[in-house]
C-alpha cells in the first residue's frame, strides 16, 4: 500500500521535525531496548488532539476536540497491567495520576504551618492513594508531548519504528484524537491573518492515513488498537469494520461522542461481531472508569496475540 | 454606534448563552455591589483564547494560541495592587497561582510517610511562597470559566454591564486572545465532518467588534485597556493607534507574537505617543515579570483617570 500511495513519505518531506526529536526518540529507544531484553511488554498510549496551524508564525490553529481523558487514565491502567508505557501526549492535556487533581487547585489542599507547609488533613486519604500508585509506577512510564499534527506523526513514526524490536511484545493504543484534514505549510501565511480582510475561507487538504505504513512497515508485529469516534451511532459499527478491514490491525475501538464514557464496541480482526464494553449503575456508582474495563480485555487479547505468535 | 451597526445584537440572538450563566452573573453582581458599597477598585481580567466551533455536534474547533499567560500573572499583580479581580478565563488555561506549577507533577512534590504524606523538604520554601499569596488574597478572587467564542463574549457583556455600578473604580483588561472570525450556527453542519468527503473549505464570518458596545453602553465609565498581539512589528503602533481612534477607549497595550514576554508598547488616548515597557536584562535575571510592570503603570493610569471622573 505505501509503495501504491506515498502520500505519507510526502508529508514528513514538506514538514519538518519537532524540536526536541533526537533526544526524545532517544529516550524511547532506549525504553524499547530495555524491554525487549527483559521481555517486557510495552503499550504506546498516544492521547489528546493535535493542531493543525493556519499561520506560519502561528495565532490561530485547528484543534480536535480531546482533554485526553480515555489516553491518560488507560495509562494507569496499561502500567497496573504490569505494561510499560511510553504516553505520547499533547501538551497539557490529561496526565495520568495528575490528572486525578485537574479542576482543583492544589493550594487550596496545602496547609500554611509556622514552621513548614503540609498537606491538610482532609486531602491526606485521596492524595495518598495517588500519590502511591505513581511513586510505583513512575518508573515504568516515559511520557513525550506533542503540539502539531506534524509533531504528532513524527513522534509517532519514530516510537513505531524503535518499537519494532519488541516484536508482538508491542502494544500500540492510538487514542489521540488527530486530524483529518490540514494546510500544508506552502500554503500557509507567513503572518497573522488580518480581520480587515473580511471573511475567511479556508482550504484544508485530507492528511494521509498513517496507520497504512505503520501496520505494514513501522511496527508490523505490534498488537495495533485503534479509535474511531463518531457523534453519529448508525454510522460506527460500520466504520469501524471498515477501518480494520483496510488496515489488517488487530482492534478497532468505537465510541460516540457523548456516551463514551460508559460505553464502547470493540470489533477484533480475529471475529467479525463487535463486542460491547458498557458500565453499569452499580460500576457507576462506585466510580470504575471505562478505561479499566477496555484494558483488562485487551490485555487478554493481547496475550493471545503473543501466545500465538511464538507458535505461530 | 450601536444603532448604526446591530451586528454584535445579532450575534447574541443567534447564540445561545453558555451553561450555568444565571448562576455566573449572580457570583459577578455580588463582588460588583459589595466593592461598589466599599469603593473598591476590581478589575475584569479576561484570558486565554475562545474556541469557534466548526460542528454543532463539536469535534473540531479553531482555537486561538494563547496560554493565559498573561492574564493569569496579571491577575496576582492586580490583586497585590489591592483590587477585586475578576478572572474570566478560558478553561484549563493558566491559572493565578497554580500556574507556578504548569508543567510539574505534584505528586513529585509529595513525600509519603507511614503515617501522613507531606509536602518535600526541597519544594517548601518555593511553594509556601505561593501559597501564602494565594490564601492572603483568595478572598479578593472570583475565577469564571469559558470555552467557546459565544461563552465569552456572554460573559463579557455581562461582566461590563454588572460592573456599571463602579464607574470609574472599574478597569476591564481585555487579554483573551479573542477569535476574528466564526462559523453561524445555522451555517454549522450537525454531526462530525467527514473526511471521506475529501478536502475541506471552510467560509468564516467575521466577529462583530464588541469592543464598540462595551465602551458606549456596556460600562461607559469603565477604565478600558485592550491588547494587540501581532506578528509583524511594523503594523503595529498604527494598528494600536487606530483601534483607540475607533473605540474611544483608554489603553491599548500592543505586543509581537515573539517577544511578548520582554517588550510591549503602551499607547494612551490621553497623550499621542506610545509608551514602551521593556524588561532590562538584571530584570531577566531576578524573574521580574513584564506583567508586573504593566500592572504598575496601569495602577498610575487608572488613578489618574478615576481622580478626573471624580472632579470632571
Amino acid at each position: 500500500m505505501a509503495q501504491e500511495d506515498p502520500s505519507w513519505k510526502t508529508f514528513f518531506e514538506e514538514n519538518p521535525k519537532p524540536t526536541n526529536f533526537d533526544k526524545n526518540v532517544k529516550l524511547i529507544q532506549d525504553v524499547c531496548q530495555h524491554a525487549a531484553v527483559k521481555k517486557n511488554r510495552v503499550a504506546l498510549i498516544t492521547s489528546g488532539g493535535t493542531t493543525v496551524p493556519l499561520e506560519q508564525n502561528t495565532v490561530r490553529f485547528i484543534d480536535n476536540f480531546s482533554a485526553g481523558t480515555r489516553g491518560s487514565a488507560s495509562a494507569e491502567y496499561f502500567l497496573d497491567a504490569g505494561y510499560q508505557v511510553i504516553f505520547l501526549h499533547r501538551s497539557k492535556s490529561l496526565e495520568p495520576y495528575s490528572r486525578h487533581l485537574v479542576g482543583r487547585n492544589i493550594f487550596d489542599m496545602i496547609e500554611v504551618l509556622p514552621d513548614h507547609i503540609t498537606v491538610g488533613d482532609k486531602h491526606q486519604i485521596e492524595l495518598r492513594v495517588v500519590a502511591e500508585k505513581y511513586q510505583r509506577h513512575k518508573c515504568n512510564l516515559l511520557m513525550i508531548s506533542f503540539n502539531t499534527l506534524a509533531d504528532y506523526l513524527w513522534l509517532l513514526q519514530a516510537t513505531a519504528q524503535k518499537m519494532q524490536i519488541l516484536g508482538p511484545l508491542a502494544l500500540l493504543y492510538l487514542a489521540a484524537a488527530v486530524s483529518d484534514f490540514y494546510i500544508p505549510t506552502s500554503q500557509m501565511p507567513h503572518h497573522k491573518i488580518q480581520s480587515s480582510g473580511g471573511p475567511l475561507s479556508l482550504s484544508l487538504q485530507l492528511v494521509p492515513k498513517m496507520l497504512a505504513p505503520l501496520v505494514t512497515l513501522w511496527a508490523p508485529n505490534a498488537f495495533v488498537v485503534s479509535f474511531k469516534l463518531e457523534t453519529n451511532e448508525t454510522l460506527l459499527e460500520t466504520k469501524s469494520k471498515e477501518s480494520l478491514l483496510k488496515y489488517h490491525h488487530n482492534v478497532v475501538i468505537g465510541n460516540i461522542l457523548n456516551s463514551r464514557k460508559v460505553y464502547v464496541t470493540l470489533v477484533d480482526s480475529a471475529s467479525s461481531s463487535a463486542e460491547e464494553i458498557r458500565l453499569s449503575a452499580s460500576d457507576l456508582e462506585n466510580g470504575v472508569e471505562i478505561e479499566s474495563k477496555i484494558v483488562e480485555n485487551l490485555k487478554i487479547r493481547h496475550e493471545k496475540y503473543y501466545a500465538n505468535h511464538k507458535t505461530g
